[in-house]
């Protein structure tokens, strides 16, 4: 939840052991410690505007409309710039989903599109897909990066004689066609798109190695 | 991974003990069955056309491109639908995220957008929230539903009719007002959206109190 930014967890009729234990453990998020044990749903989603419910794959009620969860986060999001007032997606145990009590409070489900073969999925895995898709961003620009300086054409083309230089004094290229081999190096050498960094070490490399030919002659 | 349809899961250097009672457990799924063990990153990448590393929030690495999911996922796509070959997303381990060796093998990484505070992410959470991000389809439509049946004009106006019925000899309505009353539970009522099966409902309730209000006269 956290990781998303969503902060606001109500836990209703929590399995006490296990959520003590995890609110006391060493390093408890705030969210943990901030988190409210409420007796029931109605209470727990009482100053909400919009309870939306999370269905298991195998779920059927054809009274509660079932949205799938990128169209369904779409709509809690334009709910909640339209209120002031709070959004509640109500998770079920993992065990059993909702009960239909729980149901009744809902105005709709969302479920996570899974292959059908799946009748559950794991409770922590399921609420990190959900918020994730209501924290998306598709239109968000990635990270501004250092950029990459791509190597100029003049240190492409030393390096593209260099290697060329290679091939001869080893006896690669054939003398006959020498002038269409120096070509296709040279624009493999260009596809290779090197940065101006890989670019000075592949000259160095190549050099030395072309050192070492010449002495082997 | 079984969830999101992937299917084909291979382990570097798994720890040994937990990977094998998962494998051995009751109801184990065909996919833990049928995961590889490698001895290397490299054994295990060998014959994909395509590795993208996930880093942890706070990786730093300006060598190597780094993507936020919502784009990355669409860039693996594109290169899925072009080749034929394998494409392998990478995760390391919770505790240490991908060594520079593992990051070597990386064409590009990838990263969940989550709050800045946050160095990391559970593991099954990151993947489950990383798979459902390839296998997502905004465009895809809602399952189709049961059509609800929504009450015709007429059902609609039996029960503001009634219900004017009951303000009236409630004496709520002011005979003087009584038209725009009566007209603004109409509209009210029209708001309600009812059901056809629910618009039954609501007409039976009503009668059985504009019985009762009458029987106080």
């Amino acid at each position: 939840m956290s990781n998303f930014g969503f902060l606001d967890l109500r836990l209703v009729n929590a399995y006490d052991v296990a959520f003590r234990e995890a609110r006391s453990a060493v390093g408890a998020s705030a969210l943990m410690a901030s988190a409210r044990e409420c007796a029931t749903v109605a209470e727990a989603v009482g100053d909400c505007t919009l309870v939306v419910g999370t269905a298991s794959p195998g779920h059927r009620d054809p009274q509660t409309p079932l949205r799938r969860l990128e169209r369904g986060a779409r709509l809690m999001k334009q709910h909640a710039a339209a209120s002031k007032l709070g959004i509640a997606l109500l998770f079920g145990s993992e065990k059993f989903g909702l009960s239909n009590e729980d149901l009744s409070y809902c105005h709709w489900l969302m479920r996570i599109p899974t292959r059908g073969e799946h009748e559950s999925m794991n409770l922590g895995q399921a609420v990190a897909v959900c918020l994730y898709e209501l924290a998306r961003d598709g239109r968000a620009p990635d990270k501004k990066q250092k950029a990459i300086h791509t190597a100029d054409g003049a240190s492409v083309d030393r390096i593209a004689d260099t290697f060329n230089d290679i091939l001869n004094r080893s006896g690669y290229t054939n003398p006959k066609t020498a002038a269409s081999t120096e070509l296709k190096v040279r624009r493999m050498v260009r596809r290779l798109g090197l940065s101006e960094k890989d670019a000075g070490m592949w000259l160095g490399m190549l050099r030395q190695i072309r050192w070492k030919v010449d002495r082997g002659e």
